[in-house]
Order: structure tokens, then C-alpha cells, then sequence
């Protein structure tokens, strides 16, 4: 049945799929492995599987764009998940192969410059061709086109290579971030660290559009926490923003920001409210003064006293 | 009964009492001048009144600071009517009296000012001397101390006086307003040409904390129409703010600024929504964009499905 | 000569005289009282005298309207140094007057707010009414009219008065703010510890003029000390903003923010720039970050850089 | 010489080559194709070319992430040209090839999304692979491994193929912008149509950072163009903001602006200032009140004289 199905971009043995194997349920799903970031989440929006693992975002490359674009337009996709992956590659060589002998190297165009510093250090003569993923990369070693590929070390053993290095990684801290994506449904339930997600559309094109957008999130003490311009592919200078925010759409001071962004923008999609990873509610700083679902209730009952005249 | 008492700033024959009479209920009401505001307010307080008239605001002199701190602080009040009333002395005179004799002039502080280049043209050598009030400086005309006094018209019979010029005033547009203040109950109805006032205390003495106050208004498109600085008697530089907007508490934009302001301020007092006068519905200005109780609505609705999955 | 010359708010013997004799200067001028405060400033306009002291704001009373509408419009005038006085009532009474004596009170209209509650507390049955000025309370006591006046203490002496309580106030921190006006000129020298007064006029009525005025100080970093709307006399609901900000007009935040406020409103007057009473430079916070004078500096070569291809 | 040299991200036949020869200066340069982003603007670094064309935004995909983070990192370039070209595909065939014959289809893979929607009408069965650029794809259907690809026209001669059908692109006013660069000096003369581009980081993590970012744009009335975060690479979460803003560095609000960013960020990279491509001064929106040189000019001017005791 598609329920018990995830699809993730593929293909086998790519960080995606180790990203997907770290939540939980996982281990029950059947794990279906896509050519891309659209068949990926098509398969969910046909009702072919329950829900889809994409990154979105990476602290080299930056914002998945194909996942931005897909998860903005077409029929309305959520989150429900999010897994944060730290970034380590693995030089992959076929059995026996030494250092000295790596000439040529292959490896996903986004591979590149997470080890651009650890090439030109350890292999500052070899070739670097791109492959169609990293996992491709480990099969065209495999078939001796290439001497080593960059791929995640659970990758070797698929294609029969072993891990000549490990943990390679230019930047510390270099992570990427996926989201498991599902047909829209009730939102992933508040955890009190958790993100929200939309996709904001500006209307006219006057100047100050963008700055009212943040005022909507600041005015209710909401911080954000990503904003990407994407364009709307209406020309030059037209552009969608993809924003994360802190807190839940059922935190009142998100609500109330969503709403006011509804309010002034001519389109806004909600793409989810869910828990931030490796977030924990007790290590957040406070709320800013008056923002609490505390405040905004006692705001609401103040409000109510005033319309009776016992304010 | 005292329901059917009005108090309002006498004595008799000032311009509060012709600001009152324009109100259709002062028919059928007592009304009762009294010697000061806070005694025209204290007869509400202490229920030996169903409601007072008092001056608020002048468009020469500025806020009426008894009026302002009365409402301010003790015993909560509201305000359910505004009057305003244009501003054209009379120079009252014992019949038989030229212009030519006027030597001594006399009349309230406050209407000094207003007549001040009217005087100078016309009368440049008389001297002037204050009355308590208006209607007391035509009383003393009465007994012989002034020659003439500036009041208004409709006080010259009660004092025996007749009106020598008339429409005196050297601004033009000049008005004094004067609200109708009652106990605290349900506030006047919506209208659509409605006006908010509120007291605002602000919290610490962070210096943006003005700034963070009008953003609670601009936020939601409500404008502001008076703001006015009033110090709290906790030394120089603590301000409490006296605050009109437009708009009426159960229009959702001032909803939820006054809401607002009251989870960033310590203290907020609600001092009325009540038609704004002489104004016409149909002429104000559109609203901003967003901030229709229509979009209000249409938000919300969004916002519930969103949280069902189905925005 | 009139540069020797320093007018005051008279008569003799008020709060008034009490400050301008706070100043080093005074002692070295002729010290005249004055009937009013546009006389006391028309003085100076006239060249009669060097310098004038009124006062400007009280912190139970508010901003001193007379003081305010002054110095916004006629002839310019400039502020040089700010006085704060702290507020401390005498009852003066003829010699051998008891307390229990007292019957009747006297004083100006602005020291009853301030002295209310030690009358309900000690004299619950006396009659007050009010005079001229705390002296010409004085004077009326002296000659038998009053049984006490609330005044300076320093005022009995010239009115063959005596004490018979001091240190009245009701609030604590009660203070008035007194300041010595001339003829434009170089403003006062900075110290580190200044303020900057200027009048603002808000050009067309758009709702949220108000919040621009106030953002050109916040982008720079300036805070705002006071603000009061005072009427422009040309009808309700028209207002001009007397404000006093913190720093020097040579501080580049501040001159930045005044050419802000210059290049939107229609009409700015500067007032002046003088030390802060009773301040010490070394205990005022630390600047905004990016505020300080090296840091303008700081930019401004870096832009002269950027212009030359260097930076 | 290298100053006689452009180089331009190639291979030959690509936009990017019709981009640079629409520059008139592009007749008297030997213009070099280079293999990637990095390479084309290193030999302008190196001194080896005397300006580089790279493409940095497009319509349909956005910010060319490569361009976008050449310029922010590394040693110093400026941007002097923009060049805007509409994005019109031509599917190019061997001789002879008819539409019906088409089975296999190669291009850019940023090219895919730009005709998707032409592909799913007219060839809905043609398998689609990647090429690593146009004219690449090009060379490829020469070879007769891939039927058809889709390139610029003038791509067709260089490979002995012509265009089947032309003009192709999904989205009216699809474009993508082309800027020149070189190393930094002068910037650009003013032309009343600028631009200028800048990359910022945010110091601090705080949330209200890029909100105080916009700010300094919108206090000075400085329009907002394009704004893009990338990672630092510092980690999910930390970003730079590439901007573009209407304005020449010399416009006193576009400099202003400059030095408040400046002040207030941890590191400010100007990136040139220079003539909006396509757009005519004349038909420019008017300047926001206040924020023309003129009123600069004139309110420095007053600030002069109240320094002198003069305004």
C-alpha cells in the first residue's frame, strides 16, 4: 500500500537516503529511491507513497532549488520532518587502490566545493569530472571510469569499494537538511522548538513590499529564520520569498503573523509546521516580553473585559 | 435620578454648555455646572451623575491637561460622544457701551490667546486682565470691574450684557472639542466613522519603546489621529501617552493593536470607541489594503485550514 | 548694557529666580522679572536682554505650553542650558501662625496638583484659591488675604513671612526643568552628555508622518527624550512635535537625523544643543553600536574608498 | 595584452557569448571562452583579462549561485555592465531532421525548466539528457548522440546544424542578466538609471538583523532590487545577503545608505555601481520626497547654518 511507502531522491547510497534512514519509521517503510527532486514528490502527490525525503537546503551550496521550486508551485505539498545531516565524505577507490594512484576523481557537482580545500591539499594534480550523484559517481569507479569518487562511506559496500578516507569536509559545521514531505494533512504536532515554513508571494512590485513581509513576523516578536528569493519565472526581478520561521502555526503569535502576511500578500502557502532538529525546547532563549500564548490570551480576555466595560 | 443628571465644566453660559445643549439627550437631562473637571467627572464617579461633558482638546491651546490626567488615572471613566465646537468669541458689553470706551477687557486664560491679534487691531491700548472663566469675566462686566469680556454669545443675556462684535477669532478653523464621559459599560456602537481612545503607560525607559508603541498601530493599517505626552509624576522624563485612533474597538485591525499594545505595555486603559463628529461614514478614506474585517475574516478562515490541512 | 541682562518668569521670590541664581553667570547679571513668559523672551528678541530664563517642563504639571508655543514660533530664539530644580513647597504664613490656623490657602495653579495630598493630609478643611504666582500667594498672605501660601521657602523672607513647612511635594522626584534662552548663535559647547531640542512640523496629515519623524532618529541611533504635540492653530487634529533628543548637534548621528527630519518636513527649528543638567558624561550607557562618531568617520572613508576603487 | 582581452564563461556558441557581443566595446576585445564561473573571473583576477562575462541571475532558475559566490568571497572584482538577454531557445537538429524524427533531446540542465512545458506539447515522448552546457549539447547532436538540443541559434552554424524550430521559452519575459566585471576601480559613470550591488553579512545572529538591513535602504528611501541569502558556509543558518538597489554610489541616499550599512554590519562588499540595462532615465519613477541630492544638499546646508547660529 502507498502509505507504507517513501520515495527519496536517489539513487541508493546517496546522503539522502541516509538521512532518511535516521528517522524512525523508516524501518517499516518500503524505500523507494527517484531519478529527481519532481519524481520524488510527484510519487506522493499521485498517492504512490505516503511521503518523500528531499533536501532543501545546504550550508555550502545553499537552497535546494529544484526542492524550493517544487514544494512552491503545483499541487500543494507539507513538511513533517526535518533531518539535519552533517557533511563527511568518503573517498571511494576500488579495492588496492593507493592515494599515489588516484588521477582522475568524480563526484556530484555539488560535491565539489565541500572538498575543493581537501583536493588541492591531498590531490592537488588529480582531474575532477561531475558525476549525476554521488552514488553514480561510486558506480562509474566501480566500472573503472574514474580512480576514487567523493560518496557518503555507507555508499561503498553497494559497489563493491571501500573508503580509502573518511570524514572529508572543507567547512565545520557543514550539514544538510532535508525535509520528509507528505500530502497536506493536520500539522506535525507542537513540540515548543518547533519551525514553520511558508512561501510568500509579493503583490504589486513596490519597494517596500519585502521589508513589510518581515514587519508582519517582527510585530509578533516571530524570528525568522531563513529567508531564499525564488523567481516567479514572470521576468526579471519578480520573485517569491521561501521563509522559515521559529515556532508553530498553533503558537498565537505565528498565527497572528501568518494571518497578517495573508492579509497583505496576494498568495501565501503554508507548507508546515514541524519539529526542528536536534532542537531542544528547554535550551531556546525566552520569548520576547508579550509575545507568550500566555500574553495573547490574556491580551484577548482584556479585550473582551473592554467590550463589556469591565476592562 | 441621577442618570438623568449631566454635569459638565461650568459655570453657566460657558461654551461646555453650548457644546452640551448640541447633544439631543441634554433635552431631557438636569444639567448641572460644576466648578472644575474633576468635580464634573467625580459627580459621574460617585454615580450622581449618568454622564459629563468636559473639554479635551482646543486647536489653539492644545490638550486639556485636567482632562487628559483625569481620565488618565482614579476611577476608571469612558467616553461615548465627542462635540466639536467651532471656536467665535463675542465681546460682551453693558448696553450702550462703543468700542471706542473699551479700556479694561477681560475673559479665560484660555481665550487670550485667541483674540490676542483681534485685540491688537482693534482694541491696542485696552488692558487685560483673566477671569475664572468666560462667563465669570461677563459677570464681572456685569458689576462694573471690565468694560467688556470676551465669552460667548449665547452668554450675554443671562448677564445683562449685549454682544458689541461677534465671530471673533483669530484662527480660523479654530475649535475646542469636548467629550461625553460616563462609568465604564459597553462602548458606544460601531458607526464606521469611529474614533479609539486609550491611555498608554510605556514599560522600562528604553528609548525605542515610543517607536515599538505606534508600530503596534501601523502594524495592523489603524492611524493615528492625537497622540499627547503626559507625565506621570514619577519625575521628569516618565510619560504616560494620550492616544485617539481611528477606528472602533470591534473593527479587528484596533482589536488587535490595542491588543497588542497591551501585552508590550504594563498598563493600557481603554477610555471609549465613539462616532467621530462631523464626519460621514461615506467620505473617510478607503482602508489599507489587508485590514478590512473582511480580510480579517478571510485570514482566520485561512489560517483553519491551514491547521486542517486543507489551505 | 542688555548682553548683562538676564530676564526671568517674575516676579521676585518664584521657583524661577530660584534657578536662574543656580547659575555661575547669574551672579554677574542684572536679574529682571518679567510679567509673562512671551515677555520674558520678547525681551531678548528685542535685544534688552542677553538671556532668559523660563520654565519648560514639570513633571507633574507637563510641558509648560507658553514656554513650548514660544520658542516654536516667532522670532527664533535658542536654548543654551537647561536647570532642574527639584520641586520642595514651603507653607509661608505670617509669623506666629499655627498650623491649626490655617483656614485658607493660596499659591499658583500649577503647584496645587503638586501639593494635593499633603493639604488632604494636613489641612483636609482649608479653602484653597489660586494665585498669580507662588510670590503673589506670598504677597496676599502678607497682606492679610490668606491665612498660608505654598511657595518657595527662599520667597518668605521678601514677603516678612515665615516657614511654617517645608519640603512639601507629593510626589517624589518632582522636579521642574527651567531653560536659559538668547538669540540664535553657536550652540552651547558639547560635553558627552547633551541634548538636542528642535520643533517639527508634520507636512501633509498622512497617518503615519508621526512614525517617519520618529524612525529618522532610530536608524541613527538617536533616542528620543521627550515628545509633545502642541497645536498649530490651524485646527483640530493639526500638530506640530516639540521633541528633545539625546547628544550634540555636532554628534554625526544626530546631525545625520536632523537632516533626515529636514529633507521630509516641511519645517524643522532647531532649539539648540546643550549639556544635560545634573548628567555625568562618564555614567551615560555605551552608544548603539555603529553610532559613534569614529564609526560615521569610520564609513565615510570607506565609501571615499569605494568611490576610488580601494576599498 | 590583457587589457584587450574579455573573458566570458564559455564554451563558444553559448548566451554567454551573445550576451558579450551585444557590448559595443566587445568588437575590439579578443574574447575568451573559459571552462567554469571561478576560471573566467581568476583571469581578470590574475590580470590576465581585462573584464569577464558571467551570467548572475536568471528568470526562470534564479541567482547563478557560482557568479553569486565568486564575487562575495575571495579577492576583489566590481561589476561595471549589466547586459539583459531574453532567453529564446532554438532546438537544433543535424540537416534533414524532421520534428517526428525526434527521440533523444540534450541542453543545459538549466535550460530543462525553460522548455518543459514546449517539450510536453510538441515532443512528449522525446527522452531528455543533460549536457554540461548548450552549446555542448550542440556538439553532442553532431556527433549523433542525441537527436536534437536545445541552444541558442546562433549556435547552429558552429556545429553544422540548423534551427528546427525557434524561439522557444515557456515563460514570456524570460531573461537572464549578464554582468561584466573587472577588477576594482572607478566605478561606472552615473547615468540617472544605476544600480548597485553589494554583498552583506550579518554580524550577530540576532533575528531583527536583516530587518535592520532593510531598514537602512528604506530610511533613505533607497529601493530594494533584488536581495538573495547565500550560506557563509559557516553552517545551516548563517547567511550573506547579495543585494541589488536602484542608485548610483554618488546619489547622496544611495551613499548614506552605504555607510549605515557599513556602520552597523560586520563586513560591507561593494561590488560596483553602473547603468541599468534597458532602462531610460526619463522614464524612472520620481525620487521619494526628501531623498533627491538636492534636498541632501539643502538640508546639509541648514545644518551648516544652525551650526552657525543662522537657520
Amino acid at each position: 500500500m502507498s502509505a507504507s511507502r517513501y520515495t527519496y531522491l536517489g539513487p541508493e547510497g546517496t546522503f539522502t537516503e541516509a538521512a532518511l534512514r535516521t528517522l524512525p519509521e523508516a524501518a517499516t517503510r518500503e524505500l523507494v529511491p527517484m531519478v529527481s527532486v519532481p519524481a520524488t514528490l510527484d510519487a506522493v502527490r499521485a498517492g504512490e507513497a505516503g511521503g518523500a525525503l528531499v533536501p532543501i537546503e545546504n550550508s555550502v551550496e545553499g537552497g535546494v532549488t529544484a526542492t524550493l521550486d517544487e514544494l512552491a508551485t503545483g499541487e500543494p505539498l507539507m513538511i513533517y520532518r526535518e533531518v539535519l545531516l552533517p557533511i563527511a565524505f568518503a573517498l571511494l577507490v576500488r579495492p588496492g587502490t593507493l592515494l599515489g594512484d588516484v588521477k582522475t576523481v568524480t563526484g556530484h557537482p555539488v560535491a565539489q566545493p565541500q572538498v575543493r580545500k581537501w583536493l588541492a591539499r591531498h590531490l592537488p594534480d588529480a582531474l575532477w569530472e561531475s558525476a549525476a550523484s554521488n552514488a553514480d559517481g561510486a558506480r562509474l569507479v566501480q566500472e573503472g571510469r574514474y580512480d576514487a569518487a567523493f560518496a557518503g562511506e555507507f555508499a561503498a559496500a553497494a559497489y563493491g569499494l571501500e573508503p580509502l578516507v573518511t570524514d572529508i569536509h572543507d567547512a565545520d559545521n557543514a550539514a544538510t537538511r532535508f525535509v520528509l514531505v507528505g500530502r497536506p494533512a493536520r500539522p506535525a504536532a507542537r513540540t515548543g522548538a518547533d519551525k514553520t515554513s511558508v512561501v510568500i508571494w509579493l503583490g504589486d512590485d513596490h519597494p517596500g513590499a519585502l521589508l513589510e513581509l518581515l514587519q508582519e513576523f517582527a510585530a509578533r516578536g516571530v524570528n525568522m529564520m531563513r529567508i531564499e528569493s525564488r523567481p516567479t519565472g514572470e521576468g526579471i526581478g519578480r520573485y517569491c520569498f521561501s521563509v522559515d520561521c521559529e515556532g508553530h502555526i498553533t503558537d498565537r503569535r505565528v498565527g497572528e503573523a501568518l494571518m497578517g502576511l495573508k492579509r497583505i500578500c496576494p498568495k501565501v502557502r503554508f507548507l508546515g509546521s514541524y519539529p526542528r532538529a536536534g532542537v531542544d525546547p528547554a535550551e531556546l532563549p525566552a520569548l520576547r516580553h508579550g509575545t507568550s500564548d500566555g500574553e495573547f490570551a490574556a491580551a484577548s480576555d482584556w479585550l473582551a473585559r473592554c467590550l463589556d466595560g469591565r476592562a
